[in-house]
């Protein structure tokens, strides 16, 4: 399984996947589910994938052949967000029918879901949750965050702590919880954790990998899980 | 949805269930799904159940109707724990053979897991979960308890406090905290909570039933997401 957040705030963006992928419990591999296009200065994309890994690395293989070619439209000349998400759920759409046709009864799920956000000069930064199916929705105020992959054991904490105002670093210290939450009670959620987080207007990504030992998320999953447990022994 | 918990602890043993059911987003009810089997000073025992509604019916109203005649191996006159799981497993899978006969093609799903814990003199505390094929697993003190119905959201609070050696007290704020979670992430869970206590060898269930707007509740609700809050700001 995988597990995805990714998050639209006043301040900017914030994305964060995992890197566990299984085929069965003995099956299981690294693989990077954080992909970036960017362009410094004019436009700053990640996509978040979770579903069938054939499907996913197919998808991206495609979107990063069509880069290459200044011709065609491609993420890195589609001139808005949506355009983009358009071009993603397309480009899943095809990949997905070319997979499964005449497959029908296999049972094989080839299903891909995709977070999309970042932001092109001229727009603001803009989130987009899209389906298997191609559609997609847009991450609003009142929704400001998408999950996908293994999402309800670290929906409560996001639930309680995250709004439209929350700051950059108080989303990244939730998310972090969010993932440390889902680690605990899932194996197939697994170390290291991709991070991104971007500052509206910077068009500069800040991305880094969380691996098994880094300093600050042990501390931070040992300051949590204590301060529950005395936030909990201080209950009525 | 359904939401169900129980522990089999050093001091006892503690049930907690929703008694929200739905058969899509506009055919939602509220039934007990805690259903409770006592003679005072000789015998007490609690079953929760999720899955099909009508399978549940029907697995209570058989084993009721059968407690009636005292010739016939019933809840009442079973000489273990054990045995008790063993009879309502064949109860279950009788239920679901004859409801499903015919029926392959429908897609229903006809499944029933349940929860079924308690004491029986001579014996210690025990405590099944019961899947909908019959076959049962019993909780130990390396696991000591288990959840049905929509288990995720709030399995990382029970993680992270729930030991064998967990008084009653503290599993009793533990399980609320983990419906609390629940019932704010998923709208398939609701109040009232039905909630049933059992110190060891007292054989007398403590039950009440938690509504909407019961003081407690509300009391560990508020404090909870408000230390949680504070918690969350006190990170590194």
């Amino acid at each position: 399984m995988t597990y995805c957040v990714a998050m639209r705030l006043r301040a900017g963006l914030v994305f964060a996947a995992d890197t566990r992928t299984n085929a069965g419990v003995d099956h299981i591999a690294t693989f990077c589910k954080m992909h970036v296009f960017e362009r410094r200065g004019e436009r700053s994309l990640v996509l978040l994938t979770s579903g069938n890994l054939a499907t996913a690395q197919c998808v991206i293989s495609h979107l990063c052949e069509r880069a290459q070619h200044e011709d065609e439209l491609n993420l890195y000349s589609v001139g808005s967000m949506f355009g983009a998400a358009q071009l993603v759920g397309d480009t899943i759409n095809e990949v997905i029918e070319r997979s499964s046709h005449g497959q029908h009864i296999g049972g094989v799920d080839f299903g891909l879901n995709v977070l999309l956000g970042g932001q092109i000069a001229g727009e603001r930064p803009r989130l987009f949750q899209i389906y298997p199916q191609g559609n997609f929705i847009e991450a609003t105020e009142d929704t400001p965050y998408f999950q996908i992959g293994e999402v309800k054991y670290g929906k409560p904490i996001l639930d309680r702590i995250i709004n439209f105002d929350t700051s950059l670093d108080h989303a990244k210290k939730c998310t972090l919880i969010s993932f440390d939450s889902t680690i605990r009670s899932n194996l197939s959620v697994g170390m290291p954790i991709d991070y991104a987080g971007y500052e509206e207007d910077s068009f500069e990504l800040k991305i880094e990998r969380l691996l098994e030992n880094d300093e600050y998320f042990l501390r931070l999953r040992q300051a949590w899980g204590n301060g529950l447990r005395q936030q909990f022994e201080q209950l009525p």
